[in-house]
């Protein structure tokens, strides 16, 4: 994914983020060199330290600091998967085996507060106050999503707005803050700042739409995993909201069991899938991460125009097209 | 506990302490109103903020920051309680059902992340750098020293030296930057500092141990929790360290099989805290914590004699005399 050419203006930097993260983990002790580069090397997109990256060279910054705060983002996005693979019971991630499926949860839950810790004592460290403060309020509201979506788990009648605000604190609001640190980082009016944070911030919204879609209707060698683990878990994204609000009785009833029933085997989830296809649920995600995307790009109009910018909003297509 | 006339020379702030714990976390949404209450009001000792107010008082500190720093502090402490018990499988915590045994383990974790990424953002909206900054190397040596302790489980070759140091991360350092910032909010030279944040380390030390022998020697209705929960999750204290060295060669090889075996039952418990007597396990670990106790009242020696003094010098005895 690295060699492909939308990392072009920042190939170098993005090197230096590796070998940043590889170093800074590779002199802690015990368990961490063995276990943190598995998924950091697990063929990762480096979504976040790459736009954070892009957002810099675009907003002009030609300094070195944008490689440390790239290779926090990373850091934090890390320590997130791996108390999320926990709560879902992930045992593979991109075809790898995850850290619980490893070293068991409780390693998973020190290393990830390990991970945390550790990114906000190095910028504190580096008197970063900035940076540390739009971090922490983000890690902040990644928190407030997972505890809301925890609380919403089999919870059937979820609406559309109730999702997408989870997926705003715990998705779009890290990609919108690399987005926002970088231009900070460059010599950028306000104006670039906020128009750069919310092209994260709708990125991220269409990121999150995509991947749920991809959780449902992708097979299970493009995905890394078996499919269908948010709604083996009773979690109802946006193509399932869209089938519980359009179904007839019949079939929302069925579908109310069947998550509530929590033994979602193979025939159930295709004929889940099934009525997701029929109630249109597949089209309207891929609509709303289109919507997201045109958002995206209507923020770039105002940028000028560069070799970043045009990564950026290829970006949109490669996070718009995942999911077809 | 609170009524104890240790607290005397701080009592009005410890309230307000409390007052404003509630009142942050009721405006949260979800769980949290009801979840966290329930570990705050779990009479729980206030050691750190107490510690915090304390130093600060003694330094002359007549703002109202401390109130705040020392619910930060709580925070912290409380959040890591919350992980501690998912990791150590705890289901009750001074007699009552701990987050874990109520609400699961994955609300747990996310309620955990939620609270450490609170204070965090809370700080750096305070503008609080400098306290940030101790707080966030204190909570990562936390976690190092969590992390540390679970790669040396059911390691019987563990030594006291190990086993310090691990105490020194997970615990008395939290307790040492209590002390640290309350001396550093107040008008106190760096002799002062230094003096306070040494008798806070060496008070977490002695905290630690003893804490390590009660689980040990104490009866479940002073626990609030059978006792045992350390070795049977695998974890050697020091009374089963100093065992381990002096046993003979048949005893302890009839420990490391006990304790390999995970499965501890009250006829084995009672052989093994019967060695720990006979070894005097118990008696060394005493007089561990009692040197600790003496090397805090040394640093207090230095410090100008007040109110506040006379209530550090006192929490030295409780903490050293709780364990007999």
């Amino acid at each position: 994914m690295l060699n492909n050419d939308l990392y072009n203006p920042i190939k170098s930097e993005l090197r230096e983020v590796e070998a940043f993260l590889k170093r800074f983990l590779l002199s802690h002790e015990g368990v961490i060199p063995t276990a943190v580069p598995r998924i950091f090397n697990a063929g990762g997109k480096r979504l976040r330290p790459a736009l954070l990256l892009l957002s810099s060279r675009m907003c002009d910054y030609r300094g070195d600091k944008n490689v440390v705060l790239a290779a926090m983002v990373e850091m934090i996005h890390t320590a997130s998967l791996i108390h999320d693979d926990v709560i879902d019971n992930d045992t593979l991630r991109r075809g790898v085996p995850t850290i619980n499926a490893t070293w068991g949860n409780n390693l998973s839950i020190v290393l990830g507060d390990y991970l945390y810790t550790l990114v906000f004592s190095t910028l504190a460290d580096l008197g970063e106050t900035d940076m540390l403060k739009y971090l922490a309020a983000t890690t902040n509201k990644m928190a407030r999503g997972d505890l809301v979506q925890h609380q919403t788990l089999l919870n059937m009648d979820i609406t559309e707005e109730r999702y997408l605000s989870i997926n705003s604190d715990k998705t779009a609001s890290l990609i919108s803050c690399a987005c926002r640190i970088g231009a900070m980082l460059g010599k950028s009016a306000n104006g670039e700042v906020d128009a750069l944070a919310r092209y994260g911030q709708n990125l991220g919204m269409a990121f999150q739409i995509t991947d749920d879609l991809l959780d449902l209707v992708a097979e299970e060698k493009v995905l890394g995993k078996p499919p269908g683990s948010d709604i083996r878990s009773g979690k109802l994204t946006l193509p399932l909201i869209h089938v519980m609000r359009e179904a007839d009785k019949k079939d929302k009833e069925w579908i109310t069991t069947a998550v509530r029933s929590q033994k979602i085997d193979k025939p159930v989830f295709d004929k889940i899938l099934a009525m997701a296809t029929y109630y249109h649920g597949i089209e309207y995600s891929l609509q709303k991460a289109h919507e997201y995307g045109t958002a995206c790009k209507k923020e770039l109009k105002s940028l000028q125009s560069s070799d970043e910018h045009v990564s950026l909003e290829r970006f949109v297509d490669y996070v718009v097209g995942r999911a077809g």
